[in-house]
């Protein structure tokens, strides 16, 4: 049998050394001996950090230590998942709990970190069920009270994106770019939405990507006709004088992106939008310019939040939801957010901006859908994906 | 805007006024006076049975009572994702702990069951970090004792499928032997294991439905050079004289088939593979006979797990993983297994089938992967697809 690894494996496992070399150097400054994904049927968000995917059937205990080589404990049938990927693994036939004992007995870590948080899904992979699990394993060896979360090592390795994921981000990025340009060469009066996203969804194939959230709702097609808001594409047909706004990403080497554009039927004689539309679009394009100049390491998601917000009120736009969330292998990161402080978002908005974090900007309202991906440098921050910088016409 | 519903959307509010039916009526006798879902971002494995889907964006608590009408607590925005399926629906905009305080006091449910679950990753969706924030939310009302597992009623709604959800199983059972089929045509000697998967993903495609398990991992195509086990397919070449096995099964209408068949390349002049093949073949295919005869409302896992397992052993053959498993939205759809009494599988081999429940049959050994799906009836089971009768000729 050939065992040269092929192209994806080499990558994949740069990948994850890049990882877990980032997560291994939080933890002290943590106060964390050991980093603890515990799992079964692939139900942590975190295992692609970990382990390169999501393929873990069996219960599973994949530790990094600060002071040691790493080690996984899984299902005999696993090995092949992780091996490429930990130093030490121990497979088990009948039960995880004895070798994780042997382990922890071995290795004495004092603080354990485990992947749970209140307020942010991506660290919130492990099951109430599996917490329960793992209590039960570690009381027996006094360890049980050595459990504690995670979350700021394992949010700072979804948040701060290394050379490799950044290449497949703006890779993701320009395949949804290039999807959008396709469309607007094919959109013409008398397509439903469902139609619409039925081009998308063929452009999908043809690039070889899938969507970046539930496809029944990637695309979310609207007509200005329609309500605003999450929802499937419907019956309603585009006609001339209507705009069109498009909410979309894809998924591409396990990276996501999330965009929005807005496109104007012209109507017979028609050479731009009506003023109304123009006015709305380029309000929204001003508040995620404004938000971009804000947006660096050191500020609060909060400031740079008011930094699209308030200038689109003061021209009469409101939008409720946040500015932005973090954008990663999944379309909705996790952790910080860039949101107001209120009851929803306060929890998320309050912490500091790094370099590294991926965001998207989308002060959308009404009919003008625009949404851009940007990643934070030492300065300032950079476009994944060159903006929208006038609305698309058909 | 035109508001009737699709056809896809009339058989979800279908199937899922099915499984609340079910799952109200299950409430008292485990008494439960509410099942409360508690979610976000998708994060919880019941979703499709609660609310028809997993597009669930902000913090939701979706709740069934034993006495009185459906609640759904959503944010603003995925108010569309759940007006079809409850009958009151409270959006809210900042905070959800609110309106679920005033709806738990107006109701006063004296036993909470929410979604967690030491051995059925199919019942344990709810995070940890989502059960301390539910805490949080009912300490101040007193209700926070009031929480326990709903195991018993969601393990039910999972295993117990209604007559929707069998023709959905059907579908993509029969989908999946066409693929089988189509593939059978098309194997010729020198094909890599990974370009016969390739034309698994290309028949995907043909016929619209996605894998029923990661990608990478589905199908899994092993030559009989290759090691066993899960494993992505590699660069090993399938010629004359090789078995091939491939374990494959499609996601359909949100409903999972997981099959398995085997395939023998004649070499010049050979009509049947050898004899030890064509033994391990029918040794396996037996094993899958007796297991169903024994399968029926009643017994435990373990009884039909021994059915397959002891006259395999008696001939010589050793297979260390469960019998089967359950499916339905899920591949591996947790609950009861059919396997031994040993420490891996004792916690979820010993409980009774009960009708209406779809198992696996799977006493794979080496190079033959035989797969059938089964579902319990009244009196015995039933095949979903018809099984393999004998070893595929290329």
């Amino acid at each position: 049998m050939d065992r040269r690894p092929t192209e994806e494996q080499t990558l994949r496992r740069a990948l994850v050394a890049e990882k877990h070399a980032q997560a291994t150097a939080l933890l002290p400054a943590h106060g964390l001996d050991c980093w603890l994904t515990f799992s079964r049927e692939g139900s942590d968000l975190l295992l692609p950090y970990v382990m390169g995917g999501e393929e873990l059937v069996g219960t599973a205990a994949l530790m990094l230590f600060a002071d040691g080589p790493t080690v996984a404990i899984v299902a005999d049938y696993d090995v092949g998942q992780v091996e490429d990927h930990f130093e030490t693994v121990l497979p088990y036939s009948l039960d995880w709990q004895g070798p994780l004992r042997e382990i922890l007995n071995e290795r004495k870590p004092a603080r354990i970190g485990i992947n749970f948080s209140e307020h942010d899904h991506g660290t919130d992979g492990l099951t109430h069920g599996l917490f329960l699990a793992l209590i039960d394993a570690l009381e027996p060896i006094g360890l049980a009270e050595a459990l504690t979360t995670a979350e700021p090592v394992a949010a700072a390795v979804r948040a701060t994106k290394t050379p490799a994921e950044l290449e497949r981000l703006r890779r993701a990025g320009e395949i949804t770019q290039r999807i959008f340009e396709d469309i607007t060469g094919m959109l013409k009066p008398g397509l439903t939405e469902t139609e619409i996203a039925e081009i998308f969804r063929e452009r999908m194939q043809t690039y070889e990507v899938g969507p970046a959230w539930e496809a029944a709702y990637c695309p979310s097609v609207f007509s200005s006709r329609s309500a605003g808001g999450h929802h499937a594409p419907g019956t309603t047909r585009i006609e001339r004088g209507d705009g069109l706004r498009v909410d979309f990403g894809v998924r591409s080497e396990g990276y996501c992106s999330d965009l929005q554009r807005t496109w104007y039927l012209l109507r017979p004689g028609e050479t731009a939008p009506p003023a109304d539309f123009v006015r709305a679009f380029d309000t929204v394009h001003d508040g995620i310019r404004l938000a971009a100049e804000t947006l660096r390491p050191g500020v609060t998601g909060q400031v740079v939040d008011a930094a699209a917000r308030d200038p689109l009120a003061a021209r009469g736009y409101t939008f409720t939801h946040a500015l932005g969330h973090q954008l990663g292998r999944l379309a909705h990161d996790g952790g910080l957010l860039l949101g107001p402080d209120n009851a929803r978002y306060g929890a998320r908005s309050g912490g500091l901006v790094e370099a590294g974090m991926v965001f998207t900007l989308e002060p959308c309202v009404g009919p003008i859908g625009l949404e851009e991906n940007v990643v934070v440098t030492e300065t300032g921050c950079e476009f994944l994906v060159d903006p929208q910088e006038a609305v698309y016409l058909v």
